[in-house]
């Protein structure tokens, strides 16, 4: 298995359909369907069986998916098999909210820390975290190895975050800023805005 | 020119090429082309080209595009010609956060009002707005004839709150709790998921 060769808009549905998957299985539910898994997230069925038969055959004719098997897969194909650690740079109001976000759990990520270069904010508590002087982020990012990063700064100051947190070995950043950031090649970054997806709503309406 | 042609996966890409356009924009550029576009946002030249051409010939061949007529024209298709008013329902970390996000400005966005139903926080400020009783919410929303509704609510109320807002009128939730909401077809609904991004990122870690 190749991970050059599945298309990254394939890769970025996984993640929908195992949040699903997850969803049923807390209800206790054990079988879905393409169909049903389809109409939960929003996707034909035909396309749910096509993304997933990338990766081998998880589904029986029939009789459909196993809920727990194809969730173990996926944890798996997406390497959320393990738990990654996590560094939160930014502790503004969008950082205390991921600090608390109770969403990570079982999902394959831990916030470990915290960092800030507020004066007034280091040394205070986040959550389960005291915020370090982000002066120093670049040498306890390499000491750890930590890969993943989420960047919730103001704007202005994003790119040259980012360009630290490259410098720190960091391979992964989820940017909260409204801005898009430059990264070398072998640093994937994703964007959280929510204009995007309230664009592609307004769209629909009248 | 009818919606219901143009396939939705194409819509979510719109928005993606307007944010990038308007940061060439904000930097003086004039012109662009589908291969500078498309690197700047992760996506082949040729889908550029195609999704575009979906709505008219907006592009000449050998000169691209004129960056301010695509804002133009990518406005009124996304509708965000207009500034529609949006209610945030929460006002915790996340609600505090969208209050005072500047990233609404000029993408067809203006956040007019906040609820809340918890006694402590009703009457307080969040930025510009009084808080206001969630009790309150149905009437008020119907009296306004908003559409369009950010949701940061605790997961366990989210649902409950989600179908209240359909019962207002709301035809687009952005949703931030961290559970798959049902409403009825004629509403849209977008999550907003940090794990869904992590989990598309480690799939490309060692």
């Amino acid at each position: 298995m190749n991970p050059q060769k599945i298309p990254d808009i394939i890769i970025g549905r996984l993640p929908v359909y195992l949040r699903s998957l997850q969803h049923m299985a807390e209800k206790g539910i054990s079988t879905t369907s393409s169909k049903e898994l389809g109409e939960s997230v929003g996707i034909s069925a035909a396309q749910i069986r096509k993304d997933i038969s990338q990766f081998g055959e998880f589904g029986k004719q029939g009789t459909g998916y196993s809920i727990h098997f194809l969730i173990k897969k996926l944890n798996e194909i997406l390497k959320v098999d393990r738990v990654w650690d996590v560094a939160l740079v930014g502790a503004g109001d969008i950082g205390h909210a991921l600090a608390h976000y109770q969403g990570f759990f079982n999902c394959g990520f831990k916030i470990t820390m915290v960092f800030d270069n507020d004066p007034a904010k280091i040394g205070e508590q986040i959550g389960d975290f005291e915020i370090f002087d982000a002066a120093n982020m670049v040498e306890i990012i390499q000491t750890t190895g930590i890969k993943v990063a989420m960047l919730t700064v103001p704007a202005s100051e994003a790119q040259a975050v980012a360009d630290k947190l490259v410098e720190s070995g960091i391979k992964a950043i989820l940017n909260y800023a409204p801005i898009s950031l430059n990264a070398p090649p072998d640093v994937h970054v994703q964007h959280i805005d929510p204009v995007v997806h309230l664009q592609r709503m307004t769209y629909y309406l009248d």
